[in-house]
């Protein structure tokens, strides 16, 4: 027993646009739910308290909420029941009036972080501000939270950084629009969590959405994986509703040796990756 | 019709430990056999020529041959018959009289370029000496060539900067040893590949080896995956030797559009990665 376990619970929930009340009942259930069950890392997705599918920045806007506002309050309250640590998705306003895609870490004292997005997907970008700082990782009661959201996974350099600075788990709420996949294949986001726990030698959990919204339908591709990239908990094969639960000794994450001449980070060479801008490609 | 469609071939063959004339007529009649088929870029596994599992530095140093030896001239001769290119990993003796796991790229006309691998698995570093010089991006006749070998997969900057710097496919040389794994999961080194190929929108060729040598069981683990990350192809189930081909067509790899709002490396916020060294871990 490393004092490091920790019960990971992802709620696959079902967002309506624009029904800022449902949801953040929808949203607060969730976290109950997950708490009485024992979770003590309870991750929700994307854009939980809003919906995603939105017909116009006015609408976005109205969404927007405080992060002092009735939601995360809502969730902290639930959190405080179990000892836990909510991380979730949400439309946020700023204090500088502008419009935030954003993820919150709360816990039972109030809000720990709020992490807005620094990669935006598609008409995100007509609605919402990116981000202009990091993506954190936050010593909590429950371990180091390295958080990101959605679209952030196809950038391994957020992965790679939140790993560096010492995270135990990557933390990622989503909304993953379905697109066309080989047959028998599984969502590609699911292998893009699995590459990114095994490269970072860290636990990670995805928390999709589900269900269909105006016309874009949901992968449900919530996904929590161990520090070796394998699969510890899946949603239902419906592609529903459902929490996605796992145990994780946070203490794995934390031994980056592949085995005795083998290091996650010390076998990096930094000096010899050229990150820089892109080559001119004809 | 791009002009830049390439029939790919891996070979999955079964190197034995220390057999040099062996190995080197093995993977001569791999190139001649795809060269037929009609592939123009042929990959072979990591250490080719001499096999992987040395009792010691000695019979390792007994394997050595140079870039201008008989290997790479017959891997060039076979080329030249198809108009192709040859990536293979060697055992490779240096003018500097130290040895190093590297992978050649060889067309017709000789050798293009020699990459010596920069992350060493266990007992390697006993054996050979680490690159000095970043994975290069070669401008061949048959498109842009990123060359890694086999645990430079484990580190994403390596794949980044290949693409970054113009790479169509990521071309790997590998000898991945068996690891325990879930019940119906792929080998996790394919999982790797595939969100590889997936982030960087480029193709990747992985030829990893199969059989036995001296206890240790290889993976079979061969995989072309198109710019999506989906597998092309693959080798026999049962993780024999065999020819992994697939066609390709690079000038996918070279729109870095995921639509007309996002771009793989437009989106990128290198100012806002933390990729220095790591956190102090407890």
């Amino acid at each position: 027993m490393s004092g490091l376990e920790v019960r990971v619970a992802c709620q696959q929930i079902h967002p309506e646009v624009g029904q800022l009340e449902r949801n953040r009942a929808l949203t607060k259930e969730a976290v109950r739910e997950a708490v009485a069950a024992g979770a003590r890392l309870v991750v929700l997705p994307e854009l939980s308290n809003s919906g995603y599918v939105f017909e116009s920045a006015e609408e976005a806007r109205a969404c927007g909420e405080p992060a002092d506002g009735a939601t995360l309050r809502a969730w902290s309250e639930e959190a405080g029941q179990g000892d836990a640590v909510v991380v979730g998705g949400f439309c946020e306003l700023g204090e500088d009036g502008l419009l935030y895609n954003s993820a919150a870490v709360v816990d039972g004292g109030g809000v720990l972080a709020v992490y807005r997005k620094l990669h935006l997907w598609d008409r995100e970008q007509l609605v919402f501000e990116p981000g202009r700082d990091c993506a954190p990782v936050l010593e909590t009661r429950v371990g180091r939270i390295g958080v990101g959201v959605c679209y952030d996974l196809n950038f391994p350099e957020v992965a790679r950084g939140l790993a560096l600075a010492g995270a135990d788990i990557i933390v990622l709420p989503a909304n993953f629009p379905g697109h066309p996949r080989p047959e028998g294949e599984r969502p590609i986001e699911v292998t893009l969590a699995m590459a990114t726990a095994h490269l970072n030698h860290v636990f990670a959990a995805v928390c999709d959405r589900c269900g269909d919204e105006r016309g874009v339908e949901w992968v449900g591709g919530s996904v929590v994986c161990d520090e070796w990239g394998w699969i510890l908990a899946r949603p239902p094969e419906d592609g529903g509703p459902g929490m996605v639960v796992a145990d994780c000794d946070f203490a794995l994450a934390r031994n980056k040796a592949w085995n005795e001449r083998n290091d996650v980070f010390g076998d990096r060479r930094p000096e010899l990756y050229r990150l820089d801008e892109p080559a001119s490609i004809a």
